[in-house]
């Protein structure tokens, strides 16, 4: 093991030597504009595209034209001229009716007003025997949109000689949550540091802020809240707010918004009052004031978002209101000026004695039909907390009179955090598509968030953030194909997994089908192996302590119940699984009846959410044939087995990808394999333990026993 | 100002956007390997070189090769061929006499033997009229360090047509010291966080081991010290010693060799005995075997570095020993596999009723002579701590039979952290040149350290690295110049601040002298600049509390005396400075006779030096003809001077620099202005309170009273 690990590491050590002086470090994202490989194509898109024609000189327009002429620049090898005036033969003509006399000129006013604010066409224009490409938009931003999505269609070798496409988002507002300290750490951050070097703001404007903005844009997103929800009051200090500011005028160009986590008890902190409550007429004076006086700093600031009395933060509640109270109080401080209050549903309480999945929904539905029309709840895609899989959460289509807002987590907190290829689309899809049946069949979580099904004009979706200093952005790199996708199904999210895996590994990596088939089939499959290898059939929240990483199914006796693991699998010697059906803690009834009655019923329930809804016995015959336990094994072992053929699957791919990303993989992989043995043998001797079953016949044998891994203690995981 | 600032962020904006698809960001230091503009010497070039020979394949051979491959490539343009067997007219032959069949026929053996272990030659070879250019060495790591000196001729265009280098460095230990914590965060760190990715150890080799350890070898920097001197002992376990092993295995071709600092209190710790007693057998035993499982992992592990009975950390003070007995237990795990201990002498303790800048002599000097052999006292350059300037430490020359190995501070804990432009090498010169007068005139500090002064074979300099993962490695693009420096230096004390500057200036931006002797000006005024606007005339550590961000002349009453700033400036109503005359604290009388003479008689006290040794009146006459409080005004002021010729300067330098690195300058020139400004007037106005002497006629007022300078109080500086 030693000397292969050596072996390993020599010959990783001289491929990387050779590739220092050329770094492919990850750091372009899928904004990759290489010379594109097959020829027939380049010799296509060259005589397609001989001009590019943006009319206006606005900051974003700019951009746009500065984007077309580097990016066409790369993939065609040539310079293609920038030009004004009427389109000739090739241009790409890029703008608004107002921009541009020759987008005024198309008669497109109808579809242009199907697509809105943020909407734009793509279209191939034949005027008097003139072929030329069309990107038009109302806005400036959609013009940015269109382009982005025009230079797509070339990195991915579409054809684009009769284009006519229209795009719109289907949600208003599309948001990044970090999880950002002042302090530059990020909580649940695998990926370096914050971004935001808040220190040498104002003063120094690095150009990853710029890059961020490109990247976000790139893929739609329009909003990021700066900071961390347990947040710290001093962002809303006037020494921070310039510094918000340095950074909303360099993201402003990009359509990409900025909003800000209010500490509840801020006019206590830095306010000076003796008090927080939402219905003392100071303290809404003082936050009229404090949005006010942050508006003088970032004229289209967007809003903020809320964590309040959860988990130690402090909130209405400390003063006797409720959670409307609290959201209220602050969308009045902002309303006039346009921005939103994002109120979070992420609470629970270790003194309420309920089953923690019942909380939020406890708390919020009866508070349906109270909030200003600027507050969204922003509710995780689960009740529990972002865990490898969770049944969707029950307040969506409990609560039609407020819009509902997604909170989805790209950061990897409990799906490998730094080191494992997990792909979540196909997680983000599977919550999306859930029925609710909250107004009958077909009423998917998807329209309770995108406004169909209540018809709700202000709609959105959260996804806190993977980003952070290391070079490539995301910790991982496959780490960025969830940034793309939670940009990707924001837009749009009718949007297969498959499809934006194609999208995403093409920009990233290659077009050669080589590489893309078996990548995409790896990445589609990656979900379901790390659910496999940490928590199968409905298991949750069982890893280690505090940090989260790797396996902790034993952890019990803490100060809060609700944060220990025995609280959450409930294994005994006859079975185990929560039972949230009548005969337990009733969680099952929040959901609408057709829903009840599948997860309800043992017999329907999908052995996925299994343990999640019902107790149950070890040698319970399972669809397979195979007992529980044996199920459970076979569910174990699965998820390594399937980390052991992405290894496989990877390293046939030496020759198709640059050596520094073929090897970062390499070793991730190989990381990866390791945490998912880890996972396995932990909790399968654990819970060996109580099932006193044998692991079937076949399977190999745990390195070691359960005391070594009971004695594991991980220290600075990931870092600070 | 508003609009002004607006301005300036549209115009930068822009300036990035253009840049954004091909970075400039500083990440290749000094190792730029681009063509070589000047037409003639290319061609010259060109006609010197035509092939590469590398006899050999050694890892650091090996490294020799795709360097010298890459690198010609490069600045020439074209494709150097790799070739072996004899010498070719225009071979570039590298390698050692073992390795190399061509360099043991040309009889070397003489010039190698005077370079030793790591020096090298740099030879024209004319054999039978084949003209060729010879890098050869004793080790191959020999011949990787005059690789970088031949790579470095070409780059600053030097003649290579007729070679004749002999070279050899004059240190033996060559180190940086890492105050990097394994929570990643890096105390006095302003580049980021900490390059060591603990927790992704050893699985993942991040691309910036190599390229760290690539830098440090092109300036022959040759150990690094990887954890904070406020050490924790995980590190010295198992689980962090795999992760130690990486990092060693991939710095090892580069000739890096790995040390790590001791924990005193480690067997205690994690030991699980109750004493740290360095006399008791038992820990004697511990730190044996301790030692012994460290060089398993490490074979040429380089031994430890101690910080003890200082600021809290543990040390034999604590069991009623002293700094020998502690050094020599650990020199005594260590000696047997070559390894030496670090122990640090910069110790002052609040409870010792003596002059701070006293004590560390106090405790040392006594010690001499019986410290093992393989121990080095490493000392500050200064008796405080690294402040913008100190006299020399008096422990210089004090311990003739102790080697005494310098530690400077790269990072710029007391000169301008992130954001200032500081060339520290006419700081670290001007110590390395003063004159101890321990055996007579010219006894420099130099000559202590390189052995010479006291027939020494144990030789050092420490280096307290401004490194992090900040893209260009060092926060400000001129941070690199200063690790450049130490490393030359550590080669080479006899270097000259003006020599290594011209070196780095060109390899670093561009060999145009319209470029290079204005930003070399610039560099060379910028430490003299630095002390100006924040302690002249020998103030000293009068910046912000804690973080040591900014002024803090006012700092008073906290739990320890020496931790304020009005136990180092002394100001009152009659004068300012502190007395370390025999009619004060008497810290002259540790400096031989005539540097007492000079710094103790306030006529012949260097006026940089003053206030460090005396207590004078406000209106004391100074050479310049000026009084005391004019004078000092007249300092404050001309430090903001300078740095404003310093933003004039680099504002002439935008058409000869890279968009994206001549704003990143002119940012913090930006910033570095403003510091300035703050630090001069917060200090005037703070000692005008004792002064009661107006500004001079003509110099612009403060733009805020007193007050407002001793309220700010920046948080998060430079973050965690």
């Amino acid at each position: 093991m030693k000397h292969k690990y050596k072996n390993i590491l020599f010959v990783l050590f001289f491929f990387l030597v050779a590739n220092a002086l050329q770094a492919e470090d990850g750091y372009r994202l899928w904004q990759r504009y290489d010379l594109i490989d097959d020829a027939g194509k380049l010799n296509a898109y060259k005589q397609a595209i001989a001009r590019i024609q943006v009319a206006g000189n606005s900051p974003t327009l700019t951009i746009v034209k500065n984007e077309l002429s580097a990016a066409l620049q790369g993939l065609l090898g040539v310079v293609v001229p920038v030009g004004e005036g009427e389109a000739v033969p090739g241009a790409v003509v890029a703008g608004t009716p107002t921009s541009s006399p020759v987008i005024a000129s198309l008669q497109l006013a109808d579809r242009l007003k199907a697509v809105g604010e943020e909407g734009y066409l793509l279209l191939t224009a034949n005027t008097g025997g003139k072929k030329y490409t069309v990107i038009a938009a109302n806005t400036d931003v959609g013009v940015l949109y269109g382009t982005f999505h025009f230079l797509r269609l070339l990195q991915t070798q579409q054809d684009i000689h009769s284009l006519s496409v229209s795009s719109a988002p289907k949600l208003q507002k599309r948001i990044l949550n970090h999880w950002d300290n002042l302090d530059r750490t990020v909580e649940r951050g695998y990926a370096g540091f914050s971004l935001w070097d808040w220190h040498r703001l104002p003063g120094y404007i690095d150009q990853r802020y710029i890059d961020y903005a490109r990247a976000n844009a790139s893929i739609g997103i329009n909003g990021t809240v700066l900071t961390n929800v347990n947040a710290n009051a001093l962002i809303l200090t006037k020494e921070y707010l310039v510094k918000v500011k340095a950074l909303a005028d360099v993201f402003r160009p990009y359509g990409l918004k900025v909003y800000l986590t209010a500490r509840f008890s801020a006019p206590i902190e830095i306010g000076g009052l003796k008090t927080a409550d939402p219905l003392d007429p100071q303290v809404q004076a003082w936050w009229k004031t404090k949005a006010d006086e942050i508006y003088t700093y970032v004229p289209d600031f967007g809003g903020f978002l809320v964590k309040a009395n959860s988990e130690g933060q402090p909130g209405p509640q400390n003063y006797g209101r409720n959670h409307a109270d609290g959201a209220n109080m602050l969308a009045d401080a902002v309303a006039d000026k346009g921005g939103i209050v994002m109120w979070r549903a992420f609470v629970y309480d270790n003194e309420v004695p309920d089953d923690r999945a019942k909380q939020a929904y406890n708390e919020f539905k009866p508070l349906d039909g109270t909030f200003r029309k600027n507050v969204m709840v922003q509710v995780k895609n689960g009740a529990i907390d972002f865990q490898p899989r969770e049944p969707f959460h029950p307040l969506f289509g409990a609560m039609p009179k407020t819009p509902i807002m997604m909170e989805f987590q790209i950061t990897q907190e409990y799906l490998g955090q730094g080191t494992n290829l997990v792909y979540l689309s196909p997680l983000f899809k599977e919550v999306l598509d859930s029925d609710t049946y909250a107004k009958g069949k077909g009423s998917t979580v998807a329209k309770v968030i995108d406004g169909t099904l209540n018809n709700h004009g202000l709609t959105g979706i959260a996804g806190v953030s993977n980003i952070g200093t290391d070079r490539n952005w995301t910790g991982h790199q496959f780490g960025q194909s969830n940034w793309y996708s939670f940009g990707r199904l924001a837009w749009d999210h009718n949007l297969s997994s498959e499809a934006i895996a194609d999208e995403w590994v093409k920009m990233t990596f290659t077009n050669n089908n080589q590489l893309v088939s078996p990548v995409k089939n790896m990445m589609l499959g990656s979900h379901e192996a790390a659910v496999n290898y940490m928590t199968p059939l409905g298991l949750h929240h069982i890893m280690g302590w505090s940090h989260h990483y790797g396996p902790g199914p034993w952890i019990k006796d803490k100060h809060r119940a609700d944060w220990t693991s025995v609280y959450y699998h409930r294994a005994t010697a006859e079975g185990i699984g929560f039972d949230r059906t009548k005969s337990g803690s009733d969680a099952i009834s929040q959901y609408f009846p057709p829903v009840q009655k599948q997860f309800g019923n043992i017999k329907n329930c999908p052995e996925k959410y299994l343990l999640w809804f019902h107790h149950v016995k070890w040698d319970r015959k399972m669809k397979s044939g195979r007992t529980l336990w044996d199920e459970m094994c076979y569910k174990y072992y699965a998820g390594v087995d399937s980390v052991r053929q992405m290894q496989q699957i990877w390293n046939k791919m030496e020759s198709l990808v640059d050596a520094e990303r073929f090897n970062h993989i390499k070793m991730f992989l190989a990381i990866q394999e390791q945490e998912a043995v880890w996972w396995r043998d932990a909790c399968l001797l654990y819970f060996q333990t109580f099932s006193k079953r044998p692991l079937p016949a076949g399977f190999e044998k745990p390195g070691h026993p359960l005391e070594y891994y009971m004695q594991l203690d991980p220290k600075f995981a990931p870092g600070i």
